[in-house]
């Protein structure tokens, strides 16, 4: 009774199930890395421990301007006892390695970051000194050690200072610059290329009378950019097996992941699937999720390259990236099997309900208000572009399940970009 | 009764007071912009108004593989009243445009995204729809409109699609390009020039035997990248007036916003607001907040260049950043004078308080335990880069006030980067 249009029925898998799959497909791979400049490496995931070859700071030194002194000479220092003590110089940053030592009763000017003469144990800060001619007049006690920073306070030789697998920050580069690591290795921004498959397709930017412009392509290198990869654009494959075969082939040489927008589901001429299956062995891994949006996404591994189906469906391509390539992307980077999205806790704007068997991918505009964030759930259909546009996070209803208007839902962002919005 | 070595006294203002006169001093000004190819604008701020020009989808289609019929002809259609349908060809994306037509009871083949024949008001899925030799089956009625993607459903002509002052994401990028607008207007990004001072600095990557490396020079220049900017980085400049202004005039012809590190405080040897009140008018405009990280920060416009002064304590400097930078940042690119950092409620760890004075800026390390997201305070000394390394982001402890153990605050963290140590 099947019609002989639909060329393929959907065994539908369970999200969780799909990234199982994908998780144990790669969980072995060997990730690749590279020597980087440490001050271009800001993102970028370390991919060796870094352990201090030296004490930081290499010497103590004043931690505030003022005057170094021993704790010992002012342990009696009162307001109605002051005690005097004798100005013997100054010291300034530079001035280190000193040879400069104090007596008792003696103290020596220290401008912050100075070297500590020999025999001070602490530092007056030059707010709480009274300064007359050569002499200073100190009304409290100081204990030892203080508003000095000491030898290795910072990083102590032989300290694992950062640890592989770690994204590197502002002051993780800042950290690397003080041991005076010029490189770092870090681990390769994953290649991932981008194959729309369509006969009614035109790239943009030309004369599209009676075509459709190919801006998935466009949102999904945007995508890879914006999650740390490197997008590698393939040319529009139309719909034979032939040409998406080579045009896979071709971009799987380029490239760690290939993704396919649309052509994977269930029309006469949707031969993405087809074109893989002739591509190598394992094949395809999965071919249909619980979905509501991105139901025929699909997985495949040829030789040592991964293929991501995506379809073409603007709403189900984005979802099936979230969901099957950002951890993939993430994993190809050593950052582990997970999106890494921020997830905000908001209260549900209006009652949604998912279908018995596929859990409801579901577009959210999250606004703050008050001291809460809102999340308004945004139903237009999967074609609808603009719908994304408004969003700017998703939430996973479960099949066979409602979730009320004033539930407490959480929210996986699409990114950080989003939280400019956000910003009180 | 002053010290002749205590060279200022600081009259500290609130934070609140100094982001108002930093606000003020910058609202006016215009914000420059500059054309990019929309396929590289990822992240940038749209500097126009986005109205289509074109109904998007400029023609109806089938939102399914199916088969396109009128929703009168089956409107009797049912389990036990099967209606027979002729199919009387196929239609796929490129036949767009098309003059086929159907007549009642008969059904054209239509793949998803192919135009819709004439007299065809709905689509009835492939996998709903038994096929014998010529002929569909159908067992339930469909209503008009249904699996059909109108004309205009996306965007409409003349819709303003996207605003000015927005950040531009993967799926913005996506809708400029399905309107073939091959470059867009946006702001340029702001130039942060870098200058550190001191005599004791020495550039990094180079034999550093008794000097100490500039380090906090590529922390901020990173922390400038991070925020968008684009990082301009100046000599060390050496501890006297001459020097120091003469770089700063230097670093202001090429940049827009100029950061000094360090010689702000009270040492005999602080000389950046000296070199900063010959450069012209309007000069300092404070200089000294009420800030227990940060307290010697301050901020000065010379000419049409602004100029922030950040303490030479790397937990000071990084503190300066986030306080006074980011909003200033911010503003230049168009975002609204606010920081724009991802904000989350903490469960606090330790009991922290702050001094009578002065707010804490109190670094802290967030992680996840179970649902909930725990701050631990992170107190090392301003001096110590480990702590900044440790921390990912910060709660302000107002002046005078305690915050217990268990209570929940408002961490800001660091920025977008640190959602991948948070991620389940």
């Amino acid at each position: 009774m099947s019609s002989p249009q639909q060329r393929r029925f959907f065994k539908l898998i369970h999200l969780e199930e799909a990234l199982r799959l994908m998780h144990e497909a790669v969980q072995n791979r060997p990730i690749e890395c590279e020597n980087v400049e440490t001050v271009r490496s800001l993102g970028r995931v370390l991919a060796e421990n870094i352990v201090s070859e030296v004490d930081l700071p290499n010497h103590d030194y004043a931690a505030m301007d003022g005057y170094a002194v021993r704790a010992s000479s002012v342990k009696e220092a009162s307001q109605s006892n002051p005690v005097r003590l004798t100005v013997t110089g100054e010291l300034h940053p530079p001035d280190h390695p000193t040879n400069r030592s104090i007596a008792d009763h003696e103290a020596v000017y220290v401008a912050c970051g100075a070297p500590i003469p020999k025999r001070a144990d602490a530092v007056l800060r030059v707010e709480h000194a009274d300064k007359e001619n050569e002499e200073i007049i100190v009304k409290t006690p100081l204990e030892q050690g203080r508003n000095i920073c000491h030898i290795g306070e910072d990083l102590k030789r032989n300290e694992l200072v950062l640890a592989k697998n770690r994204l590197l920050r502002p002051q993780d580069i800042g950290l690397l610059v003080a041991l005076n690591r010029k490189y770092v290795n870090v681990t390769r921004r994953p290649r991932v290329a981008i194959l729309s498959v369509g006969d009614e397709l035109i790239e943009p930017f030309k004369d599209s009378q009676n075509k459709t412009i190919n801006d998935h392509a466009y949102i999904v290198s945007s995508l890879v950019e914006y999650f740390g990869g490197e997008p590698v654009l393939i040319a529009i494959a139309r719909d034979n097996v032939e040409d998406i075969s080579r045009k896979i082939t071709s971009a799987m040489e380029k490239a760690d992941l290939v993704i396919t927008i649309a052509g994977c589901s269930v029309g006469v001429r949707d031969y993405v699937p087809d074109a893989i299956r002739i591509l190598g062995e394992p094949g395809i891994v999965f071919h249909g999720v619980a979905l509501s949006a991105g139901k025929v996404s699909g997985f495949a591994v040829a030789g040592s390259k991964l293929i991501v189906m995506l379809p073409g469906h603007v709403g189900s391509t984005v979802a099936g990236f979230y969901l099957l390539v950002t951890p993939l992307m993430n994993m190809l980077q050593g950052l582990g099997f997970k999106d890494s999205l921020p997830t905000l806790k908001c209260v549900l704007d209006e009652t949604v309900r998912a279908k018995r068997l596929v859990d409801l991918l579901l577009p959210v505009k999250v606004f703050r208000s008050g001291a809460e964030y809102h999340a308004m759930p945004l139903t237009k259909p999967l074609s609808v572009l603009k719908n994304l546009v408004d969003a700017n996070g998703y939430v996973i209803v479960p099949a066979n399940s409602v979730l009320t208007k004033g539930a407490s839902v959480d929210v996986k962002l699409y990114g950080a970009l989003e939280f400019h919005s956000l910003a009180g």
